[in-house]
């Protein structure tokens, strides 16, 4: 590398941002060199973070989320906070000729009515929708590299998404009924305090939650169809569990021909032959969440239960990690002429 | 009462022995005076469960486990060894006289070549499979009070059967296409000295394990296929928790009705209006295993989807005690006349 | 029992509001008639605790405090709110002619300058510091049959207490060497909303707090005081564990006599041979906060360190049931003229 | 670097070899040729460890530990089996002329007899005690720069010795009246199968063990007595927390001057101003196990209490990393002549 790619976070508090925080640390082709906040604006990064202490991330001074100092000082800009604040923000930051990276869902919907829908909230900045490029890498590789703004997946989407593009690729499962049974860690849940994730009420325990019509549904129905060829409705439904970090999606479908197992694993082995950061397991391996835990693997396993015809596929990622910053940061990676994985760590933290 | 009911408990060191103890200290008309186990024989109770000491139960003294003692002594005997042992206690102690509650595997399965594929053992005691009874005491009440032989229901088969019972006794739901995907705290894995049992292996992780064919999967088909009037299949699909104890279950199914929620709710209302021990929540509420630690409450939720018309549902239970023995308690005081419930706690330990 | 006593709660909805909703299920003398919360006051209490469905405590209706109200219906109230709110309405409720147990910090401290100090706030009832009675049973049992007004001890205090009580009254320990390493479960931190308490800052993690100065020193400093017969500065410093319930302390104490672990045990046996709650483990046997969880046992651990000539005494309770509203029930049954035990679970939650 | 490094694996199944091959995926001048593993022999790496699916770690494959081969093939090898056996295993290696770095505590003392009482098996290498080097790089830097063989210190000796350091060589505390409260996260008790650290035991608790003597007592006293100047006996105490990773020392010192705070602090930064790795945190805060989680930092943070003229030294390590693997890479890095953090994660897991 010839210079530094120069990127700001906005939005530093959260455990998006955290996690963009501890990613960067080991960049050594892209330096954060703002980071804002309008809470903390002033401190040192470290002061919020000590465990940035005697790192040099950690001397960074928070600042006000200003789009013109951003523009001025970044190329890249990562956008860490809610949806309905994030639009506007990137509209102002695209306006001053810098790329975006969105962690937000404001661009991930193609439709305008379907967002305010299952948001609730009026989209002011729809003349970016269709400029946005959906930033699942393993599906929008080239549309990405050319990318001015990235609409970066959501957690459940990128791991429904990616557990089930090869057998609807494929053609080999019906689309008309599909399961979707998600676990989630509660960082996925956010950083605000509320009663409802506090240690107690988390901890020793396990739930489900936001049945049955979850946000990411609309996001997941949509990419799924792209991929079946087909207007998909499914039954997605989530859950909590008492771990930090980690998603695992049962995908439960039904096949449509008679293909084995030996079938079934060798068209998810070829449909991600060229795409390393996903891992298809060996036959009879199943992912587990602590083999991804703080890397951008996507695990999965292949199941087919010969007694109901259904096709089972186990899905596993780092909710923090691939399903928001670390996604992030292979999407920056390739706007910015990188290669996906730079700064990224593949060695999991076991246990 | 005019007198206390003597029970004895074979197999004390696993957890569900460890149960039945904790549960056996708050019970006024029944006594436990024999608990037995192999490698701690000639021990207090206290000695090897320091949580007894200063209270009686932890004077009792362990003994090798003798048929002929154990009938001279005891009204009941709970059985807490693995499958393929119980079977033989089980047949030595009813020619003794003694009332037996196993909660091991050996006696819930009607169909004795069933059994042994699953199980992979030879079942040397088929003369007694059309004597017991499946202690689900929702569903078998007055077959339980005159028993001599209770097959203790396993614990995923007590969350999945309850939670399924009123669709398929209503007939609002289709037979042929039912998916179970349960998860299960780690107590349920046993006892024994196990690598992938250890705290590192099991916490901050989750994973699914035994797909698509978990041993409990006939025992759930045995008894959906009685309430549902037909010989059903089903998907039934394990998971590992990171928790001491419960199952959450949940339940995908198809209604074959266009019943909405208020009717799909009443139905089950009604179902268990006059079995108190399982608890159809309010609709909008979702059960969690924390609502019935260490009780032998089932909480159910009921969820329609009308996007996919599914009717969803959540099946909690504690595994070790409604799943184990504490059902095993209300089993046996059913044989011995008294009220179902007596000596068991209603208040979850919350949190 | 001729009548079942009647007993109000107010601040229902914090731990120590659920832990003794918890409790009072299962007493048979006592019946919870009266829950307060200003903030869900009109809902029923199964509206707030699911875990109460199809119990009779759930129908009970969350009223609004009103100390007219709650001396008219009650025998006795317990204040389950913050300190500085719980003096004003233990006035008034005594004023009534009701007598109060609070969990508070406010009656606690006898010296109302201290407690001003600690608490950084004015006391505006100090005529009832001298009447308050210091609810330690092991210590004060006949002054609490008699109180109107029980201060219920702080957790820490209740577990640094009973730890050192044999060997203060034993004198022969060094009262000017003494350092409290104390741990305690995630509920003591109260159930409000705060970003330090979330699962996700809990989870996975250790730490100290409030060192060197945690506001329990001083209560603490005075009951060690009395016993001791001197001034007593001790050194007391808390961690936060990821655990909901428990408290460990592990107390370094200096013997100042040649005493063996025989002599100090037999002490200790003998101090607490007429006080059941409170367990002193055989030798070699050391506390786990999971043998007293759910209950309001104290149990406690010596060890002799004839290296350094230094006693360790281990000390675990829960702290929500001993340290809190298991011990304010303990206070209770003993101010109604009730066994001290009754209606309290002997038996831990084990797994 | 003109070369890759090479570097050898004894015992790759346990936890500290699981570290050491998460933390050799990253480590850009230095490769893993050779793992070993009598049980395992044969396997892809990938096979025991799927989290090392599609990396080239993965495809290596498990040999049976051979001294011939292991001379043959490395530069290094870090040796991961239990003390007893490492002794052999080094003697062999050195003879082949390898570097070998052991993780056991087989060279810790220098004294033999010493190690022998504690440990209780016979010293088979005595020739080699002289030659060791304790591997705490802040204090011996120097020595294992030019050292054959590095006695990779113990987890609770790294956080203790890395604590109480300044204060020693400052001369600013009693050396006689030195407690150390240890816990560690469950890890550290290996990934042997047993029942005392299965999932169910640890989880949700909270305990002491190996009261009052633990083995690690004489590695620590031997390094303070060198520091200190004098023969130092300290109280060292050990517990067991229900993390995975993580030690927190909480050390208990008595000023023997008149410092306060700012001059503690003062002493403690100027202390490991050289040195990197070490983290005096500011005033006012304090360590976190998580704040180090995954990586080699050991945070300090130290407290007075004037009350009783107490410093209260907090000293954080992942037990894993910096208690073990992590610390032997430091280790390797500098005998092999790279700089000591190569290799090495520096932003930890957060949350």
């Amino acid at each position: 590398m010839s210079h530094i790619i120069k990127a700001g976070l906005v939005g530093v508090t959260g455990y998006t941002g955290m996690e963009l925080s501890r990613l960067m640390t080991h960049h050594s082709s892209m330096e954060l060199v703002r980071v804002t906040s309008r809470a903390e604006a002033g401190k040192k990064l470290a002061d919020i973070y000590p465990f940035l202490h005697r790192l040099p991330l950690g001397e960074l001074v928070i600042t006000q989320p200003d789009p013109a100092d951003l523009a001025a000082e970044c190329d890249v800009v990562f956008l860490a906070v809610p949806h309905k604040t994030a639009m506007g923000i990137a509209a102002a930051l695209l306006a001053e000729g810098v790329k975006v990276v969105d962690l937000s869902a404001d661009f991930r919907i193609n439709d305008k009515t379907t967002y305010e829908e299952w948001y609730d909230v009026e989209h002011t900045e729809p003349q970016l929708l269709s400029e946005a490029v959906y930033g699942l890498p393993e599906l929008y590789l080239d549309q990405i590299m050319g990318a001015r703004l990235i609409a970066n997946p959501g957690c459940y989407p990128t791991s429904s998404i990616l557990g089930l593009a090869p057998a609807l690729s494929g053609g080999f499962i019906a689309t008309d009924d599909i399961v979707i049974d998600a676990k989630s860690g509660a960082s996925g849940a956010g950083r605000g305090a509320k009663v409802g994730t506090l240690f107690c009420e988390v901890a020793d325990n396990f739930r489900a939650y936001s049945l049955p019509a979850h946000r990411h549904a609309p996001e997941i129905e949509q990419e799924l169809s792209k991929l079946g060829g087909a207007n998909m409705t499914i039954s997605f439904n989530t859950h909590l569990l008492p771990i930090d970090r980690g998603i695992l999606s049962t995908i439960y479908t039904k096949l449509n021909t008679n293909m084995d197992l030996d079938a079934v694993h060798a068209a998810y082995t070829e449909f991600y032959s060229d795409k390393p950061l996903v891992r298809v397991l060996p036959k009879g391996q199943l992912p587990e969440t602590r083999f991804v835990r703080g890397t951008v693997f996507c695990d999965i396993g292949v199941v087919v239960d010969p007694r109901t015809n259904r096709l089972i596929i186990l899905s596993a990622i780092d909710n923090l990690c691939r399903g928001a910053s670390g996604q992030a940061l292979m999407n920056a990676n390739l706007i910015c002429g990188l290669d996906i994985d730079e700064g990224l760590p593949m060695a999991p933290m076991m246990p």
